[in-house]
């Protein structure tokens, strides 16, 4: 159930405590798709996941800006500070915790936006009486039933197929042959362990990493569709995981 | 240009000071119109205002959750704190600068917001380079040309209008004679010039103020309509106003 | 009973739930009435006001400076950020409280102090056990019994006559016909309902809103005796209201 | 030059880089004494040392509310965080600064401000261009000219002495003997050069510390004067120091 | 050189731009290692680090306490904030920059510490002029030469075998058996990608993950030298990397 | 019991609710002293009072970062703002207390952690559990047994003798005769008791007050010895007052 499509007496008669929050980012993902790409997917997730779910959850509306910095050397890509998502993030998941939805999955669709969702939903369990998880789908073990050895970059495969499969219309097709030229192939550049980049414009030209033509509509149909099993089963556990805080140790 | 829908060279291409960045809230809107009616109509009065004005602007994702605490006690009321309103809506207006989009209107569907995004936008104008003002749709001189003496409330025929005109399969309308039966005819209670309440249960039973059945979409296309010109006309002063900030008096 | 001029041991045999917190500012108003208007006309009133009022209640010092950052092109203007206001004003209250003060009324001055002491009210109203509301004088019924159509402008008639009246020596008088002829006739600068102001400096060459000729003595005792009369009104109000926060509504 | 009662035309015409900021604190001073003892003295001091000064300085409102939780236990004592008290003072020194007023005395009348004074006028003069010092007047050189061996407490004889000197009417002359006979010897419980005591109420029955019988109104003249001159003379130094911060040592 | 055991002019003579600095936890490490480790394994190599590099580097005194309430269940684990933790850590980098050393690794022994270093790190470098990676030593290639193929866990046999051979006295070895066999396997509750677990107390009795007889001094030697070896190289790489931030991309 | 080199289990069974906490500060103490001389007798103070003390007590690891921007014209100074510094301690020291020590005795060998402390441990014990004080061990008095007049100044006689005996090999005695000859011979510049210096480098060219020569690692050793019995009483009494806060005075 969509909250921004209900009013407050349908939310009322929903008897659940699972919510879902969507959480994107608008940011570049190279020259052929849309800055919107993270805050899209995150929404598709959430949305065909509670559909595919066997119970009922609320679905919040999806947080479209996000910790991106990053990528702000392309133009158009939008961010807030890392504390200022957190709280932003955190005061949203506490309104919804009032109305009784107590565990929330946070179904996020940007890399940048992992460790603060994290640290966030771990400091909200900590203190409040919610639980709260982020789930970031591409993440999930997604990858093993596509005949690919795809795997997450930035515009690359991934991200550009589930475009694809989504939104077509937003993908620039005639683009994909130079974003994949132009692209890197990894993200970062690491020595010792260490990303020694701070900035996607250290080391990709277009912004993309990842050849995105190694994807297709296909591809992101069924990425989709395991990112959306991935969380049917993540909402079925938390509807009855024990999320009570463990006991001292003396 | 909606941002969210558009590739980084997209943007990169677009040659513009202007930004529009739509603001919501997720909040009870009585039991016939739904929580997200303020970042629908934030949305659409932003779209079709940049459409009409004759000029280009990039518009961004429109930000869902705003300060609606004094909503609280309806179910599926969503909310931040101002503070973190302030900080999430002016860190997003400063990105939006760093790519030359430094006049920016902030279109606001929800009067919790007014103050919050006065104080923002003012600190950001004296504390940055950028100008931004907030325009709030249904504070704008939309109603003269209704032939109602309709006004604004919460949930009443003015928002409600403008939903049965842009997402009429959102409004419940088997419930609009209770929705307007039960609906308070004032916000607040007032006393020597003081809102003695600060949360809306305390002056309505359903969340409703104001008759919604005094509108229609005919009356929402209008009102649209009149804000939408009010916006095209606002952006043509933006884009031209001088607005560096005056000398000192000594 | 004014806390500044009496002991410990005075206010803890004081049996009231009633405290009144004079607001000011410290700004710019004009060439011809003082910086301190704002402060002065608050204490004057909070202290008339608890007079009046047929009961008792503890006056706390005036805070003097607030959210003034408008007029700071002109000397003398001293201001804190919004946000370091509301801290100090709203723990000041707390600690008001917690000598079981918990009914408070803010007595201000100052029109930009408004949004800010609203804010800070409503979240202590829901935050803690007191309740707070902010009384701005100039904004209560008072004009109706005076025999001109003066209105709130900034350093003009309505500000100017009180003044005279309370502290006529203060005034400028003959710096009286300058500064109306030099006067604006509105505050700010507005379009689409939007004020495109964020300066006093933008629309006012010398800071005054309003010709101050238009009062005088007389005016400003009518004036201040309409305040006086709404303040001592809101106290019985408030003394007695029920301040619990609503039910959900489920 | 009090600001309070000047106009911005006033103070634009006066040339001076000095200000002085008066600050106190409203809490017990024993049953005797008024809850306002330290913004009385501090403004006190601020406008006699002023008036002595062979110079010009302009003067701002008194801040009434301090770093006083340690004296929460008794009524109507008032307090903020000692953040937001530097906040909030810090924030107007800086807006004193704008109007080229950069050389700020901070003229205090309460201990418990003098560690948080201290910290922000240190931050100020490192982060801005400003410089500024807190004077706490009873912590100058004052005692040496009165024939007796009275040293500051708490409601004892040294504020009590001010206050009958200069507010004749609000110091409780027949609670006198009682105030004096209940007081404590000390200013807090010291072991190992630790004072284990952090609230006033764990060693002063009626809040006070010293007999305030040994002073009286000659003594507090001698004492104001003693402060008047010891500010009057900061204020040369203050005037013509070199303010600037020192080279590194490489 | 180590700042706490040299004058600062020794340091003044000191030609470099380049500090480390050791960032470490305490907290419980199972019942045979000691609450110190994390610490003590970040002070080791960056110690042996800057020995082993090939140029000079001042090392800055180990941060002892960071980010580990996730074991907050076991007694004598110390814990702050992530948020305090940024602060502090990021303010002590910022005070090696003014002295000209603004290239900074900070050597970190804690998992938890992970992320909010990588974030301070990142915020530092886009907003200040210094340029500053999280070293995390267990997370560098150092298993390769190792002839086992342990694996971090938390106190389990990469922690306790640097500890068996650095400080071999503070290991209790007659608690290793128990240690081992109440150990957990794995860090955490996995599902569909998502951690579900907050403290380690959910999924480990003792406190200890992987089992720590697997190691010994001998493989603790070994994998010191490839943290040290991977330091040294890291050190080399920061003195001379190009760390301009990149342009716009437009 | 240092937390450091014990496991969580030997805590656990450490029947004690007193904790020292250990604060330095990495800062210049002259051309002769190591920069870690406040952290290192901090330390030894601590580790050395706590075995005298006739009880237990668990010591946490020293902190080593302070607030000593005042000397930050010296190379190798380190320091964080007090806000930073008092988050951190404080929570540190509320960590402690989860685990049963909720009296706190921090021992703290810089003075300018010294009003910080103060503020930091009397907001703890008003609003959290726990009761904490700070010992500045050169503070205590410490002085009557030697046979000398040395007093507190900067890299002066007191803390190099301390060192002198502590850690030798980390004092330059080469450098002495210099570093004493180019001392300053007080901390400040005072007038009308207003220290106008905010930087060391203001009154001391090598960053040293009082001539180091007169002491020596004899003077040290009764320092010390001096300073932890002075600890260990403190101890005493912290284990047993009544640390409950005093009623209300009604």
């Amino acid at each position: 159930m969509k909250l921004s499509e209900h009013t407050w007496t349908d939310v009322a008669d929903c008897e659940t405590d699972l919510a879902v929050l969507p959480v994107g980012s608008t940011e570049q993902h190279g020259p052929h798709a849309p800055l919107g790409t993270d805050a899209l997917t995150a929404a598709a997730v959430a949305e065909a996941g509670v559909d595919r779910y066997d119970g009922t959850a609320v679905i919040a509306p999806t947080i479209p800006v996000g910790v991106a910095a990053e990528h702000r050397q392309f133009p158009g890509t939008l961010w807030v500070s890392p504390e200022t998502f957190r709280r932003y993030v955190r005061e949203t998941i506490e309104s919804l915790r009032t109305h009784g939805w107590d565990r929330i999955v946070v179904v996020n669709g940007h890399g940048g936006n992992v460790d603060a969702l994290r640290e966030l939903c771990g400091t909200l369990v900590r203190e409040s009486e919610a639980y709260a998880v982020p789930f970031t789908w591409f993440d999930a073990d997604i990858y093993d039933d596509i005949e690919t050895d795809i795997r997450m970059g930035h515009g690359g495969p991934v991200e550009t197929s589930v475009i694809q499969h989504t939104d077509p219309e937003l993908v620039r097709e005639e683009r994909m042959k130079r974003a994949g030229e132009e692209s890197a192939t990894g993200w970062g550049e690491y020595q010792s362990g260490v990303n020694l980049a701070y900035d996607s414009a250290e080391f990709t030209e277009n912004g993309v990493v990842g050849d995105p033509r190694e994807g297709g509509p296909a591809v992101g149909e069924g990425l989709l569709d395991g990112a959306v099993t991935a969380l049917s089963r993540l909402l079925e556990t938390v509807a009855t995981r024990d999320v009570s805080r463990p006991q001292r140790r003396d």
